[in-house]
């Protein structure tokens, strides 16, 4: 019963680190403004990610793989725009 | 021994995003160039990270706990960087 309350505040941290980083996702699709963060470091951030992911799941914790899958495919949507954004205005 | 190579995986993770954040950190102590990331959206990865903070206490994940202590601190410059560059500007 306890595990399901500490997994529980894995939870609502996955929730609140992962929820905050969709508005800069939104921001960068539409293209009007620059989140003035370089894509080399989406790249690594991405990497980073990657490998919290694969933790998460060497360690079988739902709260880390649950943040890292979504955190995972909103890097991969920003790289995606910020690309495609980048070839517009080029 | 397994769960060293484990733990080495999430320092890992942990390195990379957290490193991720400090160019961002100085981009915005520098004060020259907006984020494009709003106040309201820092204090909300700020109790998210506190969140995984606890969590890997709980847990008692090194790696966790590393990631989470760094990026706390980051997130706390960021606030007080961002407040006082638009107090600033005000």
């Amino acid at each position: 019963m306890f595990d399901y309350y500490i997994e529980g505040i894995g939870v609502i941290a996955a929730i609140l680190t992962t929820s905050a980083f969709v508005p800069q996702a939104y921001k960068i699709y539409k293209g009007g403004i620059s989140d003035g963060v370089s894509l080399t470091m989406y790249f690594v951030m991405l990497i980073g990610v990657a490998f919290w992911l694969v933790y998460g799941i060497l360690i079988n914790k739902f709260a880390i793989i649950l943040a890292n899958t979504v955190t995972l495919v909103l890097q991969i949507l920003i790289i995606y725009f910020k690309l495609n954004h980048r070839n517009k205005t080029e």
